[in-house]
Order: structure tokens, then sequence, then C-alpha cells
């Protein structure tokens, strides 16, 4: 093949990095180290792969909510939405938030069970493998933690929205299991609890554990991973994270509404703010360009970002490079999944001026993502107040200055 | 909330693993070691998640397609599909084939740069940056090896299925950098290469390039593994394995098929072979319950198990539970992407009798999934020959024993 064409020495320095590899004892090393000091383990070669040592993107913990040493009962790690592309959050940078003391319980499978009972005709304990016995469903959600706002503080799409992930979620219905035991009359409520030290509980209306909630065992193709409740959890697609309950152990079918340790702050004197602390509204975020991110000069770009919503799937992403005054419809880059994150993009062309990015999802009710001000309007607020009450689905603006730093909008 | 309900005690026991967290010297420790022993690792709690010390499912070496002490030239691992769920393949899982002498060349995505030149009126250079500022897609695909195949070796179904996996995939679509490249007239193939020590190369028709294939430098939404091509790859979707130029750093565009060394034994001289070799035809396999695993008794059992196709979407999926007397359809349990791993699965009640369980695969082009004599019989090879020449894409049968064991049916 001919190779005399532009590029072609830096071309060659890049290839030059394909070293050939010799075995070492229990560690494949480099021949060449002058070109690759690196060394693969052979569990990684063979049994279960790593990433590469180039790749740096990690969770980070949200400040004032974990001290690096000495955990305690608050801890939220978050998701770098900065580098997501497509629509499935890897594993190992899914977000992290616990209030409940102790956040990975190390629980044997084979150990752990799964009671169902309450106002039911039969109660049943199932094992794991009575669990992975019954008809599955495989769904893709998103979950999003109600910590997530975009306060001034907030300098990146990590600090503003890390607290949502979404995943390709493995397991029972519960509506199977309940149909196993026998739901009674009269019953309208039903509390779940996690195997933790706090038992983390949360009181989930019946109605929406009969219409779309799963006893999910894997996400992502694998066991679910330890700190998002292996080996079973909840999913209440749409509701706020409280509501998914890891380390699952129990539900209880109730006729009344249980104030549980983890509705602190849930239920408010303030219906609307109760209301809207349930389930997620519409909301999007561009996540390229975000806060803290360089653009290396005028000329095309592709904005990328995320949309969700708790009511349904997302129907469509607006975005606007003028601070709102012209809106133009982005593509849909994935399926829109039902409360699933959404991949949306638009074409961009940087003219060097300032501007500010937003973006507005309509899911498939018609709702429409508020604007901060609409927000706070809804609650009676100021408008200049910086913080929505209950779950925050205000758009969030990004501010491209001159020189191609991109910060939040907020701040 | 009211516990006297039948399992509590054993129940109880499961919660007892819930113990509270102790922080030590940059790790995270059991306060109570009796109910649990093991420890969480600053990094993994935070930065980078992994999974549970009790999954223990793992990639294998194929037998003769490595050394575990001395790795060769040929160097092949499979995915443990008996686990799967859903249709994302953990990057950690994927299947891993090479014949290139370095099977994870350690390239600095800064330094790496993607040429396409031959017959274009502006031979280009990419950097990293500049193709990730480029529009971009995401998608599902499946890969498959041409090694795949059910032998009278194979005994579990990742032994005779294991060189496939699927991933969300993101990137640009060749074609759009084509476009920016300048296609020539006359030019009608496609040279692909990777940044490996023997150069792994393949020739694919131009037309393919222009239509769907992938330049892709992100995986199950993280940058591509080094044992998938890190940073950047190329997927033809639907095509064989060796296609899929990992490490990609040229494309040539020629007016003629070219002999590369990655040709090896995929042009042949029948040309039903060649033909067979490049794309797969519709295929599926039952991952439950496949060969060496065991039913824990007679009654019920969702069949579990994936289907695809590289002509488009899969169809339809029937299984049998008689040998292929009866067929029924099964449920479709993802969404059928083209050219991508769908999940399918069927309520089945089994009697306690030894019976043999088929899957067929009807793809979006109407194509059938063959039983190996017919596949056998197309080459005109006699019934009884259990080896399909080309991508093998034939029925996999597996026997329930009256034990409840399950084997290969070609065993």
């Amino acid at each position: 093949m001919d190779s005399k064409k532009p590029g072609r020495r830096r071309f060659l320095k890049g290839g030059a990095a394909a070293a050939g590899l010799a075995m070492g004892a229990g560690k494949v090393v480099a021949a060449d180290a002058t070109a690759n000091d690196m060394a693969y383990s052979k569990k990684d070669l063979i049994a279960y792969g790593e990433r590469s040592h180039y790749v740096t993107s990690i969770r980070e913990p949200v400040p004032g909510r974990m001290s690096p040493d000495a955990f305690g009962l608050v801890f939220h790690v978050t998701t770098p939405l900065q580098d997501s592309v497509g629509i499935i959050t890897p594993s190992s940078l899914h977000y992290v938030a616990t209030h409940r003391g102790s956040f990975v319980p190390d629980i044997d499978p084979k150990q752990h069970r799964f009671m169902i009972h309450g106002m039911v005709d039969r109660p049943l304990v199932f094992t794991m493998d009575e669990l992975k016995r019954m008809p599955y469903v495989t769904r893709v959600h998103f979950l999003e933690c109600l910590g997530n706002r975009s306060g001034a503080k907030a300098k990146t799409v990590q600090d503003t929205h890390g607290l949502t992930s979404c995943s390709e979620w493995t397991g029972v219905l519960l509506s199977t299991l309940l149909k196993e035991c026998g739901v009674q009359a009269g019953a309208s409520w039903m509390v779940a609890e996690g195997a933790e030290e706090v038992k983390g509980a949360s009181s989930i209306p019946l109605a929406k554990g009969l219409d779309d909630c799963l006893v999910v065992y894997a996400q992502n193709g694998e066991a679910l991973r330890p700190q998002q409740g292996f080996p079973l959890r909840l999913i209440v697609p749409g509701f706020e994270g409280i509501y998914q309950t890891k380390y699952l152990r129990r539900i209880k079918i109730v006729d009344r509404f249980y104030m549980t340790y983890n509705d602190y702050g849930h239920i408010n004197p303030d219906p609307k703010v109760t209301a809207l602390t349930t389930q997620w509204g519409p909301k999007s975020v561009i996540t390229f360009p975000s806060g803290g991110q360089q653009l290396s000069g005028t000329g095309f770009y592709d904005i990328s970002g995320l949309a969700w919503s708790g009511g349904g799937a997302v129907k469509k992403v607006e975005v606007s490079t003028d601070g709102g005054k012209k809106w133009q419809d982005a593509e849909l880059r994935t399926p829109a999944y039902r409360m699933a994150h959404t991949r949306f993009g638009l074409n961009w062309k940087w003219d060097g001026k300032e501007c500010t990015l937003l973006s507005r999802c309509t899911d498939e009710l018609g709702e429409v993502q508020p604007t901060i001000a609409e927000a706070g309007k809804f609650f009676g607020d100021a408008p200049e107040k910086a913080r929505v009450r209950g779950t925050d689905n205000s758009i969030q603006p990004w501010i491209v200055a001159a020189d191609g730093s991109v910060r939040n909008g907020h701040s």
C-alpha cells in the first residue's frame, strides 16, 4: 500500500506505539520498554478486561456530602457526564447517593432473601435463584437523585447533573411477583426496604408497583454492582432516586403511607413540593460544550446532550444558542425509551462571540421543561431565586465566553 | 412494620450481611469481620466502581488459541454468554480475537492519527480531538468472529458462541469522513489498517463503507477498551469480526480487492464460501438452558437467548422444545436493532423428560437460520458433517436430559 501521503510522519509515530508484547511472570509487559512501559495483568487480558490507563474520567464526591478520610452517613459521588456519550452509563461510573450509614453492604447472594408480605393472600420469600427463574424483562431506565441541582458553586455538568445515570436493567416485573402473592382489596401503598444498616425504606403508591416497577438483579449485562444494590434492587421508573431501593429485602403491601427514614424531606407540608418530589419532570442538559470545557476556536461543533423524563419518553428536544431567543429542534441520536436518557445532538457553527446555550425537553405527555424562573414562580418564589424546591428539572444555561471557555450560567 | 411472616429467620440472616463499615487506612473495611471480611478500595468506592467479589463470570481462552504461559500470535477469549442478560455485553467481558502478534497495542490517544488516502480528492489525517468534534452517532451492534462454531468438543454456550458480543458504539459515520475527503470516480474497495505489529488490514467493499460503517472511539458510554481497539476502531455492521479493524490508523480507497494478512482463509476459491464468509446470516442461540447448566427440577422456566443477523434487524425468533417438530414464536424482550443482539424469551414448563431445545432466527430480509445439515447441504457436504464452512449460523441444539443436565446436541 502507498503511504506517500500528507501527515505520514506523525502518522507513523502513532503507529510506533504498536509494540510487541512478551509474557512475564503473571504479567504481560512490553518487549520495547521505551515505547511502552505499561503492564497488562493476565486477569485483565483474559478474565475481565480493564480500561486504558490513558482514560482518567472518574466520579467525584459531592462537596459536603462525604469526607474522604471518614465516610459518614452521607455519601454522594457523581457521574462524569462531560465525558458521556450514548445513553448507557458505564456501571463503574454510575452515580451513588446514600444517607444510610453503610453504603456498600456485602451481601452473599446465596443468603439473600426477598419477602413480599402485608396485605397479600400468600406472603412469599424468594431466593435469588427463584427470582432468576421467573419471567424477566430488560429495560433501559435513568435514575436521578433529588440532590441534582445547578447552584452558584457548580462549575461542571458533573457538578450540576452528575447525580443521574442510565442503565440497561434486567429483572422481574414487580407485578409478576405481586400476582403470585395475591394483593388484597384495600391495599393502596407499598413500603420497600433494603438490607442496609438503617434499613432504607420508601413508601410508594401500589398503582406504580403494579404498573412498571422492576425487581432487578442485573445492570448493563452483568450482575448489579455492589454500589447499585447487589444482589437485588427495586427500580421505580421515573421516580426520584431514593425510591429505587437498593439491597432490596422486603416489600410490605399496606393501606396507608408510612413515614420512613428515607422520607426525610420528601414528604413536605406543601403539597406542591410533595408532588414534585416524587416523579421527575421533563429534563435535559447539554454535556458538550458544558461548564469547564474549552472550545479550541471558531467553527463547527456538534452540541451533545441528554434528555429524560419521569413522565415517559422524550418527544422533542430544542436547543438555543442565543440564550432562548430562538430555538431549534435537536436530533434524537438514540431511541427514546420511556423513563430513559436520550442522546440529542445539534450541528452548530460558533462565530466566536459570547453566547448562552440552552436545551429544553418536551416529553410524551406534552410537558415542557421550565426555566429556573418558571419553576420558582410555580412555587411562588421570587424569579431571582436560584434553587428550585423539590426535583429541579429547570433549564441549564452554559455561557460560552469569547475565549472559548464555558461556564455555568447560574454561577 | 410487621415481620411475623413465613421465612423471617432466613430473611433476617440475609439482612445480617448489612454490616456497618468503618474507614481504615485507604481501605473501607467491615466493622463486623465475622459477617463481612471484604475490603473496598477508595478508588472503587469513589472514582471507578468494581463488581462484587461474589460475581465470578469470566472470559475463557479458546482451547488451542492461546497458551496461558506464552501468548502467541493467536489469542482468543470468549464471552460467558451463559451468564448474559439483556443485549449489552459488559466491556470487560467482550470477546477478543486476534491473529496479529500484539494483541494490545498501548496507544497514546494524543499521538494517534487516522488517515484516509488513496482515490480521494483530499487525503486527510485526523487527530482524536478532530474526530470527536465531528457529528457523532450512537448505535448498538454485535461483533462476531468466524471462529464461532459448535463442534463436538464444545460443552457450553461460551464454547459454541462466546466469540460474539454486543455494545453501544459511538463515533463518526465513515461516510461523513469520506464526504470530507471526496471519493474519486472508479473507487470500489477500501482497505482498513490497524496499528498492530502485523498491521491487521481488511479489504471491504466501498459501498459498505459509504453505507453504515462507523469509526468509533467509544463503547458502552466510555472510551473504547484497549482490547477492543483503543483509541479508535472500525465497525462494519454485520460483517465478520476480522473486518472490524482495531487500532484504526488508515483507510485507503482503492479500485480493487487487496489480499492482506487478514484475508487468510477469508477469500476462498469457492465463491460460495467467500460470500458466506463476509456477512453473518440470521443466527440465534439459547443461553439458558444451555450446555453445562442444570435444571433444578420440573416446572416453569423462562427460556432465554440471543438472536442477530448481519442482514439487518431480527424479525422473528422461534423456539422448539421437541427437537424441531413444533415451533413457537418467542417474545422479543428488547428492541430489535439492525445488526445487533436481540434478547428473546419463552415461558416453558419442563415435564422432566429428555428433550432437545432449538432456536431459529428470521431476519428482516426474510432469511431463515438453517440447521447444520441444511448449511452443509448448501456446500454440497454430507449431512452428517458437523462443521459448516464459512460463517456458521446453524441452529444450536441443547439436549436437556431427564436428570436436568444440559449438553450440546452436537457433542
